[in-house]
């Protein structure tokens, strides 16, 4: 998807910028990006662009773009819908670089039809589009504030990409009274070009960014932004705010697998696959855009909380345990470490309770001792506001060493709880852009972010596995089942991919006569299944076409008759292929292991344990594909039946190994054969350890004709 | 528990009080109270005592308490520890009502002794005594401030309970600059005699109060905690932080619900069973303390989100979802009651967007539909910072729209996002007690929290189920296992004490010879299970003492024989009893139901499925008992199993309502039989409706000496 075009830095740091529908008018959307533009310090060439020509804020109006002489890197375009198309015209015509279309009233009120041409337009001419439907965009990297928002924009590391105009808009002036420093923010809108992962591909080799806040309502080609995103954690982290995630997405539920994908779930698995810190609220995205920049990713788990009151410390400890802090447990080393920062009412157990008698002094004593010690990888510091303690150096406090752990790369966050000087000391120390955060829970909350961040980069590795399949012969089965007339694979079909694939199955074969049935059940070894082969009788219990647990020679020769008895009883001009004889899988842990092609991000697989697991408990886990067999059993994991496979009451182990090994086969068909859009084990039979998994029933779905042709 | 002695009124309201170690330094806890006490505007009579004399703030110094003339309704002591106890024998002899025991250095670092010593002293003389190591109380319908802390507090509809010292002191700053408006504060340290219940009792009662708020750290008699708050959130809300939730509580885990049971899920359990409302968070608890005593319950679950923002009405739509807020769906009267105020390009489908357009007029205009329309039951204005926004307006308009609710009885929740005009607005609401809210989610979160409530209070019954147990025959049973010195019942007397519970089992005798074994297994019917009875054979299994799926008379006289023959060669010198024909119970669902005292809560019942659900997935619930059968249900229907009760992949609904009785039946039985600790039927097998349940295997173990004494 990935489109040629002009370097993306031309948008970030553009030479030039036009403003199309510049406007003379102040309450004007063409006046105030204009204004923007000017007040906000840019230093490149600013031509404002209108009919009616004349001086907007002392610059000289074009008339019309073919007035403008300079190269245009960036231009905005403001004019009215039904302007829209002849404004993206003459811009591409004058060979521009980019274009924010701020217009509204497109696809976002049904007007898809004009949206389209747009977009045509600025492709054809090689110009990138940014929107419709946006506020425009800011970059520090130039001093450009090429939106209609507050203005005033702080410099700093944070960029933000924003799905929702309004919610960015606001979030301008939040990040000012938070004193979130940003280095750009761009509004995205419609994207019927420049989408996210493109934003995200500038980004991440950004120096002045050194985090990625991304609100998201909907994505499309989720399978490139995955690629790119994968990328971008390694370099900073990226946080993200996904929206409508109480809406089912249009996910064409095709399979079992695709009704029980509700598509946050695989949106949240695939963003936690890429090392995303997703967020839930706003708030939370903004404590963590404020701390990540000013702190190091810490370089151990060991984590201790020095506190000045009892209470706020053990609700630390809570949520220490809920967000996944781990907390140093060594008491002698804490002991030898805080004893001397510590009066004698008080405790060098982890939390560290310098009692409510404490100073600034006492803090700074015992954080400099924690800062000393190699063993302790982070510090949550808790200030409980009380009489004693000398307020006038709450804010110094924390600023000193807030700098003294940022320059040691160490990290450490700080919460302050109370009245005035709680409050007091937070507004000066908001205002200073120092991160202190209020209550204790966000503070943990938002470490333990850094920590899943930190587990993320200590586990990421570049391998991805494949396993080889025969893709050939997959291709071969998909092209008779299409011939045929068929959008799914007959149970035959299903085991032939399964064999190309490589995953094990029962053993099973069709006999045309009885002493073929004997010959083939004595050759596979009893118990033995018999089934019915033809394609007109459907349902094959129902007619008497099946029979199960057969243990003998004898009983093999009784259902051979009884079956074709059955049949010809039942359905008299049934053409019968045959009778299929198959080794009766043993009894196993039922698995059931999917792939898919989500609408948003192409190929996905699922897992979880068969029967009620998935169905009732909807105990289910995603991944993107391709993954390697980390992730595969990091997914295989995070279902909470887990335990089962590992034995539990007694039980072996099951075969985890032989497991992945299908999990990753099946990526890979997903991944190489298009021409498949749904396949499902189910169930996947896990044995014990060293005796391996199988396929004892398989489900394959084909893509539509245009996934059809591509593969054909 | 309850104990007798002085009116608590005089705790809340005294006439008089008396400072016992009232200092003449101002940097002493004893100077700081008498001083909060004075500049608190307190207009009872106040009595500074201190053997030194004198007079601190204009006040005469009484050299003892003998010297103090009037009736003395509360005491506050301030004494180092070792005086304590002569204080508090003072104030005693003098017939103080309540004493507040600031000092601290007692149990709360192991001087458990000295503690025991003043609380006898206090109980001795009939006084009430709160702490010790608390730092006081505020009361505001005496306006007396009885507390170290930073005074200046503002009078309103919350009282605050607190366990912790540090961050009760904390909070009163906090109140103050979030100006949330204050009934009683009271600190309850280390609890040797007022505790949570006793306060609650008078809480609930009191009419400033309108909404309660507890911190605690731990609870003792928690069952009558549980009965004081199930009057009490009848009358108004409770909200709890309990801290420590990550700490597994000191349950005495005899049975294997009791290993189960970490007290918090317990805890957590009984606060909702109790419609308390739990936060997680302080900043969650202030929000719901800011919040309830400004709004009414909602009238109905019908709820309109009114926005003038895309973005953020979809982040709310998510957090209705999630914290289980209805949106109102019926979109022809949406559209009627908000085509009016709706501009073109706005939506009048739920979120009611007005759009970035929109003005204070607007805003006004959409909420005067919705509060005039009986069928929406409450509403979640949004505004996200725009600049077209008559941004003075803000403050008046949210203000005037929340009086407007107030007065009509129909909550509304506001939420305000953006930079300075956001920030200006909500300070100057906060200022004047206007509830507010940044974050969206924060903001519907709060309402989720009403919306629990308000769902308590109409599902509210006073009703208790209890079902008729044969009392007289269990503890026969219990008395006669004590006479033979064990703390648990053996298989037969479990049995019995189910028989007399009336909860059914698989019919089961004993055989004396092999004749008699054929009578009672021909009578039963088969397939019937046989074991050996005998004193001496404990692992029957292991000797051949067992066999299982008899289908037959011969089988019957083939398996008697053997078990026989096997436990004969096995343990020559046993002594056999006979050997037990049992029933052998159909497969069914397997479920597991127990019950036992808790070591915070007494009794409490526990429910879950058997095998891999509860000890793998821990899918589990607890109520306290008594409860009712709506209770009970509830209970079970909190599992995530519970699906499998209703009937699945085409099977039949389960008994539940034998299911049901058999809960009630084990919560009469640990009720009224205190000779038993825990009592855990494993597996109860659950057959399709109408075919019961039965109790296949049930452990019973009995209760430590005192409990056994009662019971005898």
């Amino acid at each position: 998807m990935t489109q040629d075009g002009p370097d993306i830095r031309r948008l970030f740091r553009p030479r030039s910028v036009a403003v199309i529908g510049a406007s003379h008018n102040e309450s004007k959307i063409g006046h105030k990006i204009l204004s923007n533009i000017v007040s906000g310090g840019y230093e490149g060439r600013i031509y404002p662009v209108n009919p009616k020509g004349g001086e907007i804020l002392g610059i000289e109006v074009a008339r019309s773009m073919d007035e403008v002489e300079a190269d245009i890197d960036l231009v905005c375009t403001c004019v009215p819908a039904k302007f829209a198309y002849d404004a993206v015209m003459g811009a591409g015509e004058r060979g521009a670089a980019f274009n924010l279309v701020i217009t509204s009233g497109f696809s976002e009120v049904g007007n898809i039809e004009d949206e389209k041409r747009i977009a045509d337009c600025a492709r054809e001419h090689g110009m990138r589009l940014l929107g419709p439907n946006i506020f425009g965009m800011f970059s520090a990297a130039s001093s450009i504030d090429a939106t209609f928002g507050p203005g005033g924009i702080r410099h700093g590391g944070v960029a933000i990409i924003t799905q929702s105009g309004a919610l960015g808009l606001a979030m301008i002036g939040k990040t000012a009274v938070e004193s979130v420093g940003i280095s750009a923010i761009v509004s995205v809108g419609n994207k019927v070009d420049v989408d996210e992962a493109d934003l995200v591909t500038y980004l991440m080799e950004d120096d002045i960014t050194d985090v990625i806040f991304m609100y998201i309502e909907g994505v499309r080609n989720g399978d490139r932004l995955v690629e790119v995103l994968k990328t971008a954690t390694r370099k900073k982290p990226v946080i993200v705010i996904k929206s409508g995630r109480s809406k089912r997405g249009a996910v064409a539920a095709a399979s079992h697998t695709g009704s029980l994908a509700g598509s946050d779930a695989v949106f949240d698995a695939v963003m936690r696959q890429c090392g995303v810190l997703r967020a839930e609220s706003v708030k939370e995205a903004f404590n963590l855009c404020k701390l990540l920049p000013e702190i190091s990713i810490p370089k151990g788990e060991n984590t201790v909380i020095i506190t000045n009151g009892g209470g706020i410390g053990v609700l630390a400890t809570d949520a220490c345990e809920k967000f996944d802090v781990k907390l140093y447990d060594d008491l002698e080393t804490l002991r030898e470490v805080f004893d001397p920062a510590t009066p004698d009412f008080g405790s060098t157990k982890n939390p560290i309770d310098l009692t409510g008698g404490a100073t600034s002094k006492d803090y700074t004593c015992a954080l400099d001792a924690a800062l000393a010690h190699d063993d302790i990888a982070a510090v949550i510091a808790l200030y409980c506001e009380t009489a004693v303690f000398d307020a006038d150096n709450l804010a110094e406090m924390i600023k000193d060493n807030t700098e003294k752990y940022r320059r040691a790369g160490k990290p450490i966050v700080f919460s302050v709880f109370g009245g005035r000087v709680a409050e007091q000391g937070q507004a000066t120390l908001t205002k200073e852009g120092v991160p202190v955060f209020g209550d204790v829970y966000e503070t943990v909350s938002c470490l333990g972010g850094v920590y899943s961040y930190r587990r993320y980069l200590s586990n990421w590795t570049d391998t991805i596995h494949e396993e080889d399949i025969d893709v050939p012969a997959i291709e071969a089965v998909i092209r008779e089942a299409r011939a045929d007339g068929r959008r799914f694979l007959l149970a035959q079909e299903g085991r032939d991919v399964m064999r190309a694939t490589g995953i094990p199955l029962p053993e099973t074969r069709v006999s045309r006569t009885l002493d073929e049935a004997v010959a083939i059940a004595e050759e596979i070894g009893y118990p033995i299944v018999m089934k019915i082969v033809s394609r007109d009788i459907l349902h094959k219990s129902d007619v008497g076409g099946v029979a199960l647990d057969l243990e003998n020679r004898d009983e093999i020769i009784d259902a051979y008759q009884a079956i074709m008895r059955n049949c010809r009883a039942s359905v008299p001009d049934a053409r019968i292929q045959g009778i299929q004889v198959s080794e009766m899988a043993p009894a196993g842990v039922e698995l059931i292991v999917g792939a898919r092609r989500d609408a948003a991000f192409g190929p996905i697989i699922m897992f979880g344990m068969g029967g009620i697991y998935v169905e009732v408990l909807k105990d289910i886990s995603f991944r993107a594909v391709p993954l390697n067999r980390a992730e595969a059993l990091e997914m295989m994991k995070e279902i909470r039946a887990y335990p089962l496979l590992l034995g539990v009451r007694g039980e072996e182990r099951k075969d985890i190994e032989s497991v992945l090994d299908a999990i990753i086969r099946l990526s890979t068909v997903i991944r190489r054969c298009e021409g498949i859009s749904d396949i499902e084990i189910n169930p996947l039979m896990a044995y014990e350890q060293g005796q391996g998994a199988k396929a004892v029933d398989v489900r394959i779905l084909l893509s539509d004709v245009a996934g059809g042709e591509a593969d054909a």
